[in-house]
């Protein structure tokens, strides 16, 4: 007879045994030259600062940002690393470090805990940010996990770059690819019914898959941007037009994006998933984490791809913050949380 | 007929009209001379710093962390900021800022979020914090909010205060009283069994009541603690003797606390819930957030009641990180979010 042995659970180790789990897991990945003084362990972390602070919070919760099915523990917290630092990049910043607040049952595994939080370290360590402290709660079953990330100005960024500060006759950018979120959760949702790319197109679903899963964005190229003099920034997280109307909100302009510019990223997934989903993950598609900036004409930064430029509003037609693509308003999508 | 209107749900508003309710109700409450440069609505909030940054984290979970029977939403939200911002008092510290992250199901009441956000507005305004910005998402049917308090090192305090410093020969030292947030726990489930306090008790069991559901523990104790030359210094949320116990462990030295000095604090718990509650939530009662220091004897600030000494760990037969109650080793107690 074998005796199956039933995995440590949370209720095993207790608050105390968990803590220990933690910080051993953590201390491994903590970056040399930490700018926390004081980490985990005491009431509260310090954090050497030389001015200002930037500071974000953003949750995931299972079965509603994550399935078990699709992600690991560990592409949980390295995707919420990815997310908050995103958030201190899209304001021109570096992060300097990270807070972590788990909810979960007693009955998670001890095996679940060590690999989110091999997750978070390895995204910690790849930005180079240090874990300064966390809290742990026991829920009734759901699970979640927030981050609150720090950051600071580097060197050469005097002030935040803000979503207000476009303006008409400015270029519209992005720091990267967009749709290879959106295309990774498309496929796995059509994989869940059987269906599976041709051999030629296995390896671009692999990649979306992953970077859904466990997005990389580079997160240099906040302070790139505001060294560019970016006069508006945002980390897309809900979806390009979501977000181009964000900025174009706060700034009281519009935006107008060009279908030729966007085609560059449609066409790759349009030619795996179709034109629907294609257009679909790259005008809607959440979870992107590139940055959208604004610049003027002769200063957008190497690399970034123009999408359109910035117009005045009509005053008498128009509302501000309207998102057109080419000659008509770009329909509404994107991510809502809480929206029927 | 009379049609009766369904209260509004967070789905109802979707997540823009959910953020403008937000900030519509925190703005009220911003303090004039706020630290925080940059509040809700960008990537990132901004927060002016001197030198460095105090940061801490907590989560309170419904149905493990409050009752919706006990506590309103409001209470939920001022509690939840006094715990953290007891954390920031615990290192010395006074807050700035606060960032909030709620996981609610849609179907959450707009009215539940509003008293959430006004208690956490009001427990901010009364601490002079602004709240910089915060995180929305939605679950499956649990509720979850975390708080994460920034801070800084007030005039005249030049290092946090730790749990690690604490010397054989110090005095151990509370800042307030003890057992009120667990014998308010107690009268509440003893209420719900029927019972009901004597007249003459009514009014202390409305304290405590009170006090459990919505603690206002003074927060300018920390630095009090710390300019008169705290040790170590530690926020009781878990119980005096595991918090103590703490402290001990960290400092490696033995806690000796006297029954004589807690009896004033047992003795008027114990008329109205017999003397085994009274011990119970003066010893091991979670959620008091006053704080326990330790001093030279000469500087214990005033207001201070003194609880016992801190001694040499005897290498030969004791452990560090003791807590002794009189000749014996205090009963093993207090708050464990996992254990079984």
């Amino acid at each position: 007879v074998t005796e199956v042995e039933a995995p440590a659970t949370l209720a095993d180790l207790g608050e105390s045994g968990l803590l220990r789990t933690v910080f051993a897991r953590l201390a491994r990945s903590t970056p040399a030259c930490s700018r926390v003084a004081l980490g985990p362990g005491d009431d509260a972390a310090y954090v050497r600062s030389p001015g200002g602070v930037l500071v974000t919070t953003d949750a995931m919760v299972r079965g509603r940002d994550w399935r078990d099915a699709w992600s690991s523990a560990s592409d949980v917290g390295a995707k919420l690393v990815a997310q908050n630092l995103a958030d201190v990049s899209a304001m021109g910043g570096v992060g300097t470090s990270l807070l972590v607040s788990l909810v979960a049952p007693p009955s998670t595994t001890v095996q679940w805990l060590e690999h989110l939080v091999d997750g978070i370290a390895e995204g910690a360590a790849r930005a180079e940010v240090t874990v300064a402290g966390g809290d742990l709660s026991s829920s009734h079953g759901e699970v979640s996990v927030t981050v609150t990330a720090l950051g600071e100005l580097p060197a050469g960024v005097h002030a935040p770059v803000l979503r207000s500060g476009a303006c008409p006759g400015d270029v519209v950018a992005v720091s990267g690819e967009l749709g290879r979120s959106a295309a990774g959760l498309e496929v796995l949702r059509r994989s869940d019914s059987g269906w599976y790319p041709v051999p030629e197109h296995a390896s671009a679903c692999a990649q979306w898959v992953g970077y859904h899963c466990r997005p990389d964005p580079d997160h240099t190229q906040g302070p790139v941007a505001a060294r560019a003099g970016a006069t508006s920034l945002i980390d897309i997280s809900d979806g390009l037009v979501r977000d181009a109307g964000r900025v174009a909100a706060a700034s009281r302009v519009q935006m107008r994006l060009w279908s030729s510019a966007l085609s560059a990223f449609v066409e790759p997934v349009a030619r795996v998933l179709g034109a629907e989903s294609a257009k679909q993950s790259v005008w809607h598609g959440g979870e992107e984490h590139v940055l959208l900036g604004t610049f003027s004409p002769e200063s957008v930064p190497p690399g970034w791809t123009e999408l359109g430029q910035v117009s005045a509003a009509d005053q008498r037609t128009e509302q501000p913050g309207q998102v057109w693509l080419d000659d008509a308003l770009a329909p509404a999508g994107g991510w809502d949380h809480f929206e029927r």
